[in-house]
């Protein structure tokens, strides 16, 4: 580890810094069922896949930590849970409201704080579910607490995020040697999957984009059968899944000699990328060094060209604290970041440049590896 | 088509019918951000990722159908909606929250009907934007209006969803003759992903389940590097998606002679699979059809080694209305659903045999067409 993180590493001690943090803002307890922030608050690996369909949830207060699944899961539960965890799986109630409400009565938490992204119906469904037990609860929003500690990772998840990383480069170098005319964009994610699954992967960090020639100009353009050729930008955006976090790179490829405009925004968009860069250092605000990215594309002349955002967290979520982008936020040490800007001509291509990395006290240390240099393939 | 489905189909012909819904219902306008909602009644293929991240919103009154997207979108809407679509790009005010109080205001919408699952977070946004242009505005839960209208599929959707099953029946008839000895869990899934996307895939439905020997006991198992031996059971839950539709099928071969014990666990599970097959008709309580799943493996002594539901519906999502489970709900004609007994014996393996097709009004016609009786690979 070249980086200098000295809190305590893994999921007991997120979980005991997450009930500082109760007793900092007076909740007696806290429900979970974001996926992401159960894995982190578990540590149990191999279990989650993040389908979005929230089938788990958990009650936690000073001296409990109760988790409720279905039965599809609990097995893997039982095998995944790390040794003397002090998670207790907890079915006895199958409605999860209903669970909830039970948890609330027998271990008497009345002010118990929720996720922003519970959703409605489950909210009154709770509310309900209390009601019926004649409980008074009140459940605030959390507004983000656990997606904020969450966005400081320990020693244990950068190690994973940066073997994460390490196949996504692997899988580039691969690449810049499979690439040729002929091929569809398709036939380019495939292989691309292949070699990060038979080479650690045990995920994908989301569905790869490869979008060649004028599909470059969709910044999340989804594959296709067109036929890369000669003359074509290639541009992949993917990374890999290791024990539930992910990696985040993009790099954009040339099919033989580059034309004026090509090599124009691609010097353009590596130069605002690497200025930006530089600018990261702990307690930088996430919305100024998105507004120096769009300055310098701007003052290219491009400005219009480049939409998204600058970059985003990553870790068990692909989109996590902090963010590069139109809101302010504090990037602080331990983050780990995306750094992304893009320019795309709609009827002509686009350049996106991506690394994925760490805040450290002496700035931002990528993880990728992979050549900033527009990459020519011969053909 | 075999089936007789009389009603009109395509995206144009579902928002209409939203719409008279939407009157009967008296919404003004309804807000929708589940993506395969989205996909349903915008006909956009090739857009949605499904990340869970609702990178989208639509606001509908009778008149006016606004969409809203972010900038990373845009250009695939514009390229990706159907010729003379209805549907308009609206990207005038940034924030969601703000821009669904903004329509409102614009289009004298008052009572605007809201999916269950929106995040209160963002509910509590849309009120506070409200507030903000001093609009009195009601938001009633539509409690899956839209989920339910989904669960009836039209002539188009069956058609993707049978081009989807067709791709999921070729390739297990492909993995039959690559499974053998020696292989890991994760090298059989590669495979049988790679067949899935070289014969027409766009997308998988789900990260397949690939599971061997004593895996098999976990019904939400994740490929791991355990090497498949002789006498395992191999699990393969998995689908293919095809234009945004997906399908689901599960298969348990066996290597080598089965054991007493597995030829039993798969003659119970393919009997109660084809018993509850045959009982499915429109009109049907699903929790009738579950209750008898359960009594079937429950005769025979496994009952507790069967936790989950029977099946669900499928068609954008891998699980949509109506269900085979707890709760009553009512299997109409046009409903996709999958039928998906098991028995799991923790330590041992297990077992489950899943279909997915059509409710008719003459009875459950599965797209599958792979054979239900046990297939031993010779090894």
């Amino acid at each position: 580890m070249n980086t200098q993180i000295d809190q305590q590493s893994g999921p007991v001690a997120r979980l005991a810094r997450l009930r500082d943090l109760m007793q900092e803002r007076r909740y007696d307890a806290v429900v979970v069922r974001d996926e992401a922030s159960l894995r982190w608050l578990t540590g149990a690996t191999g279990v989650f896949d993040y389908t979005g369909e929230y089938p788990h949830a958990a009650f936690i207060t000073q001296d409990s930590a109760l988790l409720h699944t279905d039965s599809r899961y609990l097995n893997s539960f039982e095998e995944n849970l790390p040794e003397g965890s002090p998670w207790i799986l907890d079915m006895d109630e199958l409605a999860i409201p209903a669970w909830v409400a039970r948890a609330a009565y027998k271990l008497q938490a009345r002010v118990v704080g929720i996720e922003d992204d519970m959703q409605i119906g489950f909210y009154q469904g709770i509310l309900r579910a209390a009601e019926d037990r004649s409980i008074a609860l009140t459940m605030p929003l959390m507004h983000g607490d656990i997606r904020l500690m969450r966005a400081i990772k320990d020693a244990e998840e950068l190690e994973l995020m940066r073997q994460a990383q390490a196949i996504t480069d692997a899988a580039f170098t691969h690449m810049v040697g499979f690439i040729r005319p002929g091929l569809t964009e398709k036939q380019i994610r495939l292989e691309l999957e292949r070699y990060m699954f038979e080479n650690g992967a045990d995920s994908l960090a989301f569905d790869s984009i490869v979008a060649s020639g004028p599909n470059t100009a969709n910044p999340h353009a989804i594959p296709s059968d067109r036929v890369v050729e000669r003359g074509d930008f290639v541009l992949m955006d993917y990374g890999a899944g290791y024990r539930d976090y992910r990696s985040d790179m993009t790099r954009t490829v040339v099919l033989g000699t580059p034309t004026d405009k090509q090599r124009e925004i691609y010097d353009l968009v590596q130069r605002c990328h690497e200025t930006c860069a530089a600018a990261i250092h702990p307690g930088v605000d996430g919305h100024e060094i998105h507004m120096l990215s769009k300055k310098i594309i701007g003052d290219a002349g491009y400005g219009e060209y480049y939409g998204h955002s600058l970059g985003h967290g990553v870790g068990i979520d692909i989109h996590e604290l902090p963010t590069f982008g139109r809101l302010s936020n504090t990037v602080a040490e331990g983050a780990v970041i995306t750094v992304e800007p893009g320019v795309y001509l709609p009827g002509i291509g686009g350049v996106r440049l991506e690394d994925c990395g760490v805040v450290t006290k002496d700035g931002y240390k990528p993880f990728t590896q992979s050549p900033h240099d527009l990459v020519v393939i011969d053909c």
